[in-house]
């Protein structure tokens, strides 16, 4: 089946990536330039921290979420190849995307590569990958890599709307990735896949002790360097304070949210044992969560118990929602971002409402709750419509050259010169 | 065996996770604090550059400890999983304890999360990880994470004794965590598995080349990372040129204590072969030994010596004295901790002792060397006593539901839900 | 077999450490100190930056290309192991051949250790590794050991020449160092390997999907930190505008020439299937093309085209030159270092050429490129003649004790204590 299968996206991808690349190289060469000295915004000291915290987002885009996809025995290959291919071509229609949408420094209308534009960029990478991970296993790498640059689109155009048209806070516009991207992928799973998941499922998508110990790699670089993941969009010079509750209350969020997701994983298993898989998921719900609370969290313990309550919830569901969206709605989600990343980011929303509504007097909290709960129905609606969408638009025939029945198969998709290990 | 041992566990790790959490919390809701302007003694610049080298131990606590404990076959998700579990509560009972008992920045009776509490935080975590290793594979989850907190409590205690009545240097003291969590850790195991341990175990601790190269990864970022564990506790403005000498010390006491771990290896071999397990702990012990004598060390070629010896002492250890202790002592230490923080760091002590005394005369050196002596006799009493009486506590019937005969097995705490590799 | 032929190796290996280890300890006595104040040309916030760009290096070296060699099924252990043991006793050696040849800062006669030194010592020892990389397999540990010092000092013999003689760029000299290491590897494995080597590859060489996940580690590691390669050599205080380039455009080649290499590896193979030991290959081609052409590039889309060009010359010749070059010239290049290093390190020579002939007047241009040229020919002329002379001195029969046909085999030099899976 597979060298039937294969031929034909060998005529897609490399035109649709070659097409695009040359597409992405010619806008460079007309509106990019790089930064030589960094705004005055930001000094040389600024610049410097801002090199480590963007290093360590590098390595959980490219390493941590590329391994976290390889939890499956059969997609070891596509999760870490795949997600390397979407991610760079991602970051680099986000750096356009930004530059052309969103208020950057356009000095004679340049766009500037700088320290600021690249983490930008990342981040709507990484918005990208988390809808891939409902995807993960079931899609070619043409729909992929086209997925991911809608979503990127998708997600910029949100962030213009709700920055710009409602003059939202940019750090909160930017932390709600997490609830746009899950539910965009989340969607255009459904659609994609609604017919012919179910039966296929359970004999394909295993997990063993290796590829267990690959994904809890990803997922330590995820839950490491998570600090600085929510820390690196506060770079102004004045913000120091801020930055630094930012970086401590990650650390401990993140800290409460692997407790709680171990001991709830082994009290809701039958047999009093923890799963590998769900711990991979629900320890990094804490960051998520935070992540969007984050302008409102005045002392540690706002920010433990905010971990504490995402991974709660988030283990709750590995364990129960995510075979219940399979069964009663007929949606898979291979990566469970839905409990990851959309339930813990919405949880966050309600943080930052009450703590908001806490600490102000009545006609100004009034206000800023319609405004909260505003930025919040635009975001869910233009993910859940432009996931269903794209959906539609990937079931077109010309992106699945063949049958692509093959799913979470590597050998569909990679070249096994000297296979010596049958999987 | 394993289903009928597991639930009785379900109802002591979640119940004990969830009490400890919650007092930690209401701890943290009435001392702690997140400190919003670094104090004085270090700058913004001091922050930054604290702020990679954080990371740095951040990766090495979590990533290095963990895939450390994966080199059993058996054992790769307990040994990574139950490392982040034990590593998130430490962390967060150390913040504590370091807070109530040091000398911190105590402004209106509040502990504060700073770079600097963090670090130290990490330290006394890491010093509790070492114990665990003594006794991976040998007991169950609620064990480890009592055990680690008592090591805590024992190790800032005993840091407490030493920095405030012997007023001994702070740098010094807490780099005396190797020893002290290494001689407890053994204890701990010789009380606790005295018994059971020596029939059950050639068949179950086996090594594969697949959680070997599992292994390398966690020992390989145990070794790059080192220098910032030595030089991070140097924090303050005008010690530059100390942190300076910390670095490139523990990188060149390093570099040549993995080329003799190797030499030693082999030599020792009698099929002239090199053990990676071996290679894996013995290559960091020059890293532990110069930790410990670091203050007093001048010149590269010093550091150069003392990796030099403590490798081999170290890789001596490895081959001969693990098995020794099995049969003599009916002590077993699964990650030969002894080897690789006791006696490497009990070398550094003697380093530094004769580095001091070489360049001191003859009345302040004897004052030097008893105070020097009783510092290390008050360490090894407390963690020797402390150990014993943890292993005691430990054998405590609640503590162990059912007979928990399964050593080395992730299947009697992981659920394996698509299992396909029988190991 | 194996035991036959070890416990000969066993006499050599740790004699040739010990002996080499003592040498280089003596030298650090005499000549050696460390820098306790970081010299005036930079300062300490440059010290800060240095250092998370050295920690970046530091990754690479010892993670990225150990694990990038683990991708033999047979060769994991070694793979990472001899890697650890060659690229620290290359450092040490090259730290002391940069002080005594290159112009480093001489107070009084001393070699000091800094971040300098220690980041140009890293990177001759890279260059090490790329030589190692096409014998890798094929070659015991003390011809590996002697090889890499041999290689460090022919690089700095001919870093001396090109910079002191020659006056070229410091910059622009030591990223030649792809080059140098990539042939001299090819010749010494041509000289070496010529009459066994072909009859033996095909049942030996073999990968499969879990050493595919653990090369994919390693080139994850080089990819990600290579722009901290690159930069940390820009380290001169007014230099700024230069290093933000270096980091920006380093960061855009490597995304363009990881898309083009999969497209390339999908497009050119003959069931339309991705190759992972490829893709691991061209995907880090866009970083060496880059690195050499640096000083003169000045806009993004220049940074984009090497990184498009490079990845298609490398990515056709994985494809079609490794065994092109196997069955023609009877030369086995383990890791194709040819296609990775040396092919994009000669273009971008000539980008670099071609982008300083463009914006320079005919004169000066004419001078710039007889200069360019003569700096292109000595290090091929070294490279080649001390590679070829080197695999003459590595085929004595002092080093190889007895036959060492077990090629591809961890088993010749590993002791697997409790051995599971045979593999």
């Amino acid at each position: 089946m597979a060298p039937q299968y294969a031929p034909s996206l060998r005529s897609r991808l490399p035109l649709v990536t070659f097409l695009l690349e040359t597409i992405f190289l010619l806008l460079f060469v007309f509106f990019v330039k790089i930064e030589q000295h960094e705004p005055r915004e930001f000094d040389q000291k600024t610049f410097i921290r801002l090199y480590a915290e963007f290093q360590d987002i590098h390595v959980m885009i490219f390493m941590g979420f590329g391994f976290l996809a390889t939890f499956l025995v059969r997609y070891g290959f596509s999760g870490s190849g795949f997600n390397l291919l979407v991610a760079a071509m991602a970051t680099q229609w986000a750096v356009l995307m930004n530059g052309f949408l969103l208020p950057q420094r356009h000095h004679n209308g340049a766009i500037y590569i700088n320290m600021k534009s690249v983490i930008e960029a990342e981040l709507c990478a990484a918005s990208a990958l988390v809808a891939m991970g409902a995807v993960h296993g079931k899609t070619n790498p043409v729909q992929l890599l086209l997925m991911a640059l809608v979503e990127v689109t998708g997600f910029v155009v949100n962030q213009w709307i709700v920055r710009i048209l409602l003059h939202a806070d940019s750090l909160y516009s930017i932390m709600l990735l997490h609830v746009f991207g899950s539910l965009f992928g989340v969607m255009t799973s459904w659609v994609l896949h609604r017919e012919q998941i179910r039966r296929e499922k359970p004999e394909k998508e295993k997990t063993d002790s290796r590829t267990g110990l690959f994904a809890m790699l990803g997922t330590l670089f995820l839950w490491i360097f998570w600090p600085s993941f929510n820390s690196a969009v506060v770079y102004k010079k004045w913000e120091t304070g801020l930055k630094l509750k930012v970086i401590y209350g990650t650390y401990l969020s993140l800290a409460v949210s692997v407790v709680i997701a171990m001991s709830i994983s082994m009290l809701s298993s039958s047999k009093g044992k923890m799963n590998m898989v769900h711990i991979q998921r629900s320890a990094l719900s804490g960051g998520v969560a935070f992540g969007v609370a984050m302008t409102a969290v005045q002392a540690p313990w706002i920010a433990m118990t905010i971990g504490f309550c995402s991974a709660l919830l988030s283990a709750l569901g590995c364990r129960y929602m995510k075979s219940h969206m399979l069964f009663a709605f007929e949606c898979h989600d291979t990566c469970g971002v839905l409990n990851v990343h959309a339930i813990p980011g919405i949880l966050g929303w309600f943080a930052l409402l009450f703590l908001r509504l806490a600490g102000t007097e009545s006609t100004i909290a009034l206000r800023f709750a319609v405004h909260h709960i505003c930025v919040l129905l635009i975001t869910l609606c233009m993910s859940l419509v432009m996931g269903i969408a794209t959906g539609l638009f990937l079931k077109l025939r010309i992106w699945r050259p063949q049958q692509d029945r093959k799913c979470f198969d590597d050998q569909a998709f990679w070249e096994f010169p000297h296979l010596v290990v049958k999987l």
